[in-house]
């Protein structure tokens, strides 16, 4: 993995970390591709931008409404010149609602670039840690 | 997406779905890269073929003992000449155990390949679909 790799996965985890600390929806679409594939800790897979950015600010706007997101990459993979695989962890906190407490997620996140424009998320895929067994 | 990238996408899968159904843990390790990654539907990690065949060996023959896996391919994108995301739908049936029942999942593969070779699996990351709520 090149320096820049690594530079460019957590660059893009920082956006979205933000977006989702700010309760930004639009933000934190923005930096998907327009037919950018989704799938959430449900196994609900949600596709395009604008789905996922009001997606988004719909539950930040409720169940994780005050909810902190820390995301830390773990492993980030160049798999091409302009491909990248991100491996990373999630640490959520949310305040209130069915979700209250804190959750431990990890995920993966597929990005890719055209030449001389910025990465985008082609693909984010989460699944919550769930607890030990009898835990 | 060309024709060739469905194809390769869907013959991976089939080489999955063929190994978990022949309970063939090494089988199901074979088209993982060396480092690959697999996150299942626990949010547990694995890194490396013989870990994810090893682990893949242990579930055959425990909880997942006689169970029968449907892979169907939904997305295929081509995200560089070498480099291919698919999202996969899983519907498992487990006939014993306390998985005993049916499972369905949506799962991320991420495929690369050098030059000449056949293409491996990068990143395999499973979510199981949730019940509806309430339901």
């Amino acid at each position: 993995m090149t320096e820049a790799a690594a530079e460019a996965g957590n660059r893009v985890l920082k956006l979205l970390e933000d977006a989702w600390n700010d309760a930004d929806g639009e933000a934190f679409g923005a930096p998907f591709a327009e037919d950018a594939v989704f799938v959430n800790i449900r196994g609900e897979h949600h596709t395009g931008r604008t789905g996922i950015a009001r997606g988004h600010q719909a539950i930040f706007d409720s169940i994780y409404k005050g909810s902190v997101n820390r995301y830390e990459a773990l492993v980030v993979k160049q798999l091409a010149e302009n491909v990248l695989y991100v491996l990373g962890h999630a640490t959520l906190h949310a305040p209130t609602g069915p979700m209250a407490g804190d959750h431990e997620s990890h995920f993966s996140v597929v990005l890719s670039r055209r030449e001389a424009s910025d990465w985008q998320v082609d693909a984010f895929h989460n699944t919550l840690i769930a607890p030990p067994p009898g835990g």
